[in-house]
């Protein structure tokens, strides 16, 4: 449960669409054909966000295009924290400072709006030049995302410190319940939004992801640093994204049916966790859990479990389970939050994960009942609860 | 003739493959799967160069892959003058120094071992990480390559100074004679070497390349940089570039034609350009001529062209023919080389193409004559001779 890859089998239109482009072999405009772009425009209309083709940025990937972003505004970056580990790390790459703010309780991939106030003056009393900053919405590791109140406030912060935000929506296809505010829709004049195939249509071994630009001068910006790294996203996967992107009933359907199985399996999940006492706030989207083992620090301290990375090497190592601790996501090392991705556990053939595809109550299938009773059985081992 | 886009329909089985590998969408290793890392070994050990899979990163591009190494050497980095325009743009985005040496005339690709040792001795008294040099072996602009002599007097200074050697071999395939020697022969232990399937094989859009790594240390940082820019290469383009790398039959056989082609229609072209007075090495490899007009200086001043850019200017708005002038490489500004891309006059359908790389004697195709026939009549009305 350490990956956060989707163990999903791809639509077998998806699959179908890039067999047919097999014969495209040109680079085509650093930025994507004006099919793709006209698709990713609609695409983020469609969910009350304005984006013209014009300003759309394809690329390899939603990973680089934040890679790309980081070098066409330049500057130092507010991260939440605990926030995806790639943020930070592509940050120092480019010789830039993260500048790691904490999240409001049970409102992840926003980092608290008045702590943001607060840090980014003090680096900039310090001489740093901070020009933006990264949210998740919906947030991994949390699995949760904020209230609107206080994404506005984040917004009122952003202006009031001129700060671009880089608002990364590769999840918001897999929210359970009423969706978050995309910031772009409340600032779309200082809000990039990026996302990509990976979460929803379990392709990430297929590089392709978007970015919405506010204006022309950051889309120039961005284009002219893709050129330099990528040159152009792959021309046949660019005919296959488009498919997806213009959001066909057979898509969406493929995409709400995953939408189902990741909240069953991680409602499923969660309870195991609970039930030995960790924290856990309500799981909202994605399919990442965060508990919190600090209500088991006494027990656990008795079994030599004092962080978040005692916990994961010892189920690890001891029961084959794999997760990722706190630290990983930029929190202190002491912390006891760990985060638990359940998008392995739909089946071992794609035949398993077809039928937790299509089943009405997918934990009710053997082999994720089995894998769920099991995360179960552990956790009651591991604290003795 | 600005693009270096190759203008070749790609062949029937890398289509194929890549039309059957479009059910892999899961992202595999950062560094590329098994089989494509052995197809790439063995591509450069059938070319005498020591290369194991375990020291081999693929990634969507040789562009990414450059940036990438310059990512994870660190420092600034020497670039021939004249050499591909990425080099110098990529070293400034990751706020290094690109330091210009020139090449030796004739002799594109390498800059002069001489020239070198005392730039970046210069350099380096004034304080600045020097730890690399990039040479293009054969090389774009110019379509030559070093003698064995110079390729032996820049490794020895490679030694002396402590510099890697990045060596972009992209157009190793393209070469019409006796190959050049690559650095990774002589001097294995300090020499990358990069290439990719866009020249030999026309596959720009599928993005994807190759790098072979000298050491252990290297290859764990090109990939750590590679997890945090890229993820992986594209999953069903790996598995058609895996049978590319292999090189059956069919595929020598097709970049064989390829090769003939390039260098029938590249003679053709320089034979225009020095029947007008302009100096031409050899064309030796790749589909691009780098004339001098300089011999023209004269004549072309009588007609208010005192630049390469002004020739090119003229070229494209009166007659419609796009080159690129030397200072797009790295040259001064008022040098009279232009840089003049074959690649795209083999037809104007696939089926022209196809009939092209067919062809016994391509130049007298129509098409390709007329081509050919029509860029002498214009350097003669433009030169007036």
């Amino acid at each position: 449960m350490a990956s956060g890859e989707i163990g999903l089998p791809a639509h077998p239109e998806l699959r179908d669409r890039l067999a047919a482009a097999a014969d495209v072999h040109d680079y085509g405009p650093v930025a994507g054909s004006p099919e793709l772009l006209a698709a990713a425009a609609g695409y983020w209309n469609r969910r009350g966000i304005d984006a013209d083709p014009g300003l759309v940025v394809a690329g390899p990937g939603s990973k680089p295009l934040l890679f790309g972003l980081l070098l066409a505004i330049g500057g130092d970056v507010v991260v939440p924290v605990p926030s995806w580990v790639s943020y930070a790390a592509q940050i120092r790459l480019v010789g830039a400072r993260p500048i790691p703010v904490p999240i409001r309780p049970g409102q992840g991939g926003v980092p608290d709006p008045d702590l943001l106030r607060a840090a980014v003056r003090e680096h900039r009393a310090a001489g740093r030049d901070v020009r933006a900053v990264v949210v998740t919405v919906p947030d991994n590791p949390t699995g949760t995302f904020p209230t609107p109140e206080t994404t506005t406030e984040l917004i009122s912060a952003a202006l009031d410190l001129d700060l671009i935000i880089i608002s990364d929506e590769i999840y918001c296809d897999l929210v359970f319940g009423p969706a978050p505010v995309s910031p772009a829709r409340l600032a779309p004049e200082r809000t990039v939004v990026t996302t990509g195939l990976t979460k929803s249509f379990a392709l990430g071994g297929w590089r392709i992801g978007i970015a919405r630009l506010p204006d022309a001068a950051l889309r120039e910006r961005l284009a002219g640093v893709a050129s330099q790294i990528w040159s152009s996203p792959v021309a046949p996967i660019q005919r296959a994204a488009a498919y997806a992107f213009d959001e066909p009933p057979e898509l969406v359907d493929h995409v709400a049916a995953a939408r189902g199985l990741h909240e069953a399996v991680a409602r499923a999940v969660a309870e195991k966790f609970t039930a030995v006492g960790a924290a856990l706030a309500p799981v909202r989207a994605t399919c990442y859990l965060y508990p919190d083992l600090e209500p088991l620090r006494a027990e656990l301290g008795r079994r030599n479990i004092d962080s978040g990375a005692d916990f994961t090497d010892l189920l690890l190592a001891r029961h084959g389970i794999g997760l990722l601790p706190a630290a990983a996501f930029g929190e202190p090392e002491r912390s006891l939050r760990v985060r638990a991705s359940v998008s392995r556990l739909y089946g071992d053939t794609d035949d398993q994960r077809r039928a937790a595809l299509a089943a009405e109550d997918p934990v009710a299938l053997p082999w994720i009942r089995d894998a769920v009773h099991r995360i179960g059985s552990v956790l009651t081992a591991v604290t003795g609860r």
